[in-house]
């Protein structure tokens, strides 16, 4: 199959053939990282703009690797500190920076819809690095690759998403792409942090962990906002932590094979536990491993790369 | 001819010979842009440092890509987090840049004459990416890049700057460029705005906007500084948007075949209207792409590169 | 001799061999500079993360240009915008960081230590660009390849080291790797401003900057916190200044052909004079060059390059 797309905006209008596409891509450049020269030029002479309207330096940095272990040359472009400030519309800068003759721009923005908007106005391709609570579709991405390297298969597993649901672009990634793959989702979260479309969406939702958990196959724990508390959403964190944080008396309830996942920076101790953060269990560090894959894999195929020319690659 | 020039300090003391060099040598550049790999191995192993004083992403990301486009290594050296801070001496803080065996410094510098003095304490070679209000001579370079790519030619034509000319670098660069380029330069500005020594330069100076926009085959738009207002130099945004802005009325009295430029960031609706901004007529971007071609063409030939060597490069 | 070392945490736990071997590997590095091509390929492929938990964007540049000049890919890790306000652990945004498939991170941090613990935990080559009051190892290599390069041995030489001794780390690393290549160190500090433990280090002390300087091969100025004083560590910058800057009179007492050193940023006109700093004398400069060739020869050894490769690379 050869992959057509040119931005990617979220996984909600992915196909499951191109997801697939793009997991395989990305496993098959994990086998350079374990290279000494841990490049390829695929992407030589190409450039790529990091353009974040809201800070992030591990998804910014994730990016930048993947962009330079294809070779592009890589531009990170932060507008705090930029025009916008200087009050220039949104659409300006983005024509500004694209008429630095960018190839690719990846776009994080506290708006949702951010993405979407340039991919209409902009020649370059787009791609969504989170944008407000909408999507975070790389994220949903190197999920899914941590998942399928770690239960060899999607189709079928119960995964139970814990946490604020509402506020997260990670879970909207995630419940599109899990559910496109034939898992199961389900999802534990109070109801004050529960999205109101939440029955647009082919998931199971439970209020309590306990149910959530029994049987998964895959814990995935959502970062809590701290600051959410303050808007009322949640009572206190030691009692959001005592109903729906994870440690390890309720892991056990989940199957003896579970994986636990994070998309990080965690909250030890409200959310997850450091016992189970540092369980076997844990795959945690294993998702920012396989978001500069996911992300290689991203900027390759928008750039129409064919996935067959990886194998090439000499050592 | 031999480019012989080793710093750039503003388009004042640079000869219309030397102009042409740098147009000639940008063109060539620019048609690396349409190849899939952007990039020219000219500048490699040669180390580029970026020293800013004052913050400006669009400058610096725009010098930063020709460099790269060069192949250059290049270094980002903002002083606002650095060193300055700790009560360094400036030459002191350029001297440790020297002695990083850089080959060539980008200086901005609120302070006129900024780049100057260090030309005369350094052994780099020194580009002014702007000093105060002296000069802005690579946005000289774009510009002029722009109009003979737009018009074809310079000699002899009209073009009328608009705006706040005393405080504004980029008018002072562009009309040494345009008058040794043969063009005839017209200003608008409300007096206050305009600079004293204002007759010292070979230009005609108006009040009435309409009369300096008549038959120009460029119109050239500043950026008003909207915190000027504050100190009384013109009196109401308003008033100064409606003698002093471009908008579609206005640019009637223009040639038909007028192009309009801008620096950036613009204040849509204060010193260009959007009609205007957005119609055929505005080459902004296009003067964005030229800055990179401009740059990657100073940087060259001050680093000592042939004109004809560019044509060497394979697609 | 092949350089076994993984990480470099503090010149108290090396060699003297080793440092010898770094020494002589950054001085084939240096050749390097003279070249067009200031660069060799021996990193490519290799990717370096400067993680600095402290602003320092000398150091941090120095480390950039030595990654650089290796070919290796460099990422800027600032924690100051990053996940650290977030909450997460040191720990955890350094096993982050290890999740990117870093080769090599270089750490800066305010607190002692930082760089031992994460030696301890990951398992990338961890270099020490400055950790609290304990060590900046790469600043001490670059100023022992200072002093043998002007006065052609170490050994037997009197450096004489100036100020803020009990909060220099640069002090200390100096102090280790001084009397492991055979120099006689002194030291010349107001008591308040000597470290506790300072009889378990192998140096002569002076509270009277005349006598201490007397005869010196090297003298060596720190910087002053000029915060230390409200600290009631000293009493005026003046009177300070008097009793423990070096000035013209002053340098006289040391041997007619002794160098004079500073780690940069300088105060002139209160630990150093302006005839001082910039006199024949002084190879503050030489410091900042001989930085970037210290540092890629530690990345290269730690990296586990053989010093005979530097021959082969051609020019």
């Amino acid at each position: 199959m050869t992959f057509k797309r040119k931005h990617l905006i979220g996984l909600e209008d992915v196909t499951r053939d191109e997801i697939e596409s793009i997991l395989n891509t990305a496993e098959a450049f994990k086998s350079v990282f374990d290279r000494k020269v841990k490049k390829v030029p695929s992407l030589r002479g190409r450039t790529v703009i990091n353009l974040f309207f809201e800070n992030s330096t591990r998804t910014r940095t994730s990016f930048e690797l993947a962009a330079k272990r294809l070779s592009a040359d890589v531009i990170n472009f932060s507008v705090s500190t930029s025009s916008v400030s200087k009050g220039e519309t949104l659409i300006d800068t983005a024509r500004t920076i694209e008429a630095l003759e960018s190839d690719m721009i990846v776009v994080r923005h506290s708006c949702s819809g951010v993405p979407l908007l340039l991919s209409q106005v902009l020649r370059s391709s787009i791609i969504n690095a989170g944008d407000g609570m909408h999507e975070h579709p790389t994220q949903g991405l190197l999920d899914l690759l941590t998942i399928r390297e770690k239960k060899k298969k999607i189709e079928g597993l119960k995964v139970v998403i814990v946490g604020d649901i509402a506020h997260s672009r990670v879970a909207r990634s995630n419940i599109y792409g899990l559910t496109k793959m034939g898992a199961k989702v389900h999802l534990a979260a109070p109801p004050t942090l529960l999205p109101k479309d939440i029955n647009k969406l082919d998931v199971t939702v439970h209020n309590d962990l306990k149910r959530a958990v029994k049987d998964a196959d895959v814990v995935y724990m959502l970062r809590i906002q701290l600051e959410r508390q303050k808007r009322s959403l949640f009572p206190t964190i030691r009692e959001y932590s005592m109903l729906y944080g994870m440690d390890e008396g309720m892991l056990k309830y989940a199957k003896p094979d579970a994986i636990v996942m994070h998309p990080g920076p965690m909250n030890r101790g409200v959310e997850i536990s450091s016992e189970v953060a540092d369980s076997e269990k844990s795959v945690i560090n294993d998702q920012v491993t396989n978001g500069i894959a996911a992300r290689m894999a991203v900027l390759f195929l928008l750039a129409g790369g064919e996935a067959n020319e990886i194998a090439t690659y000499g050592g």
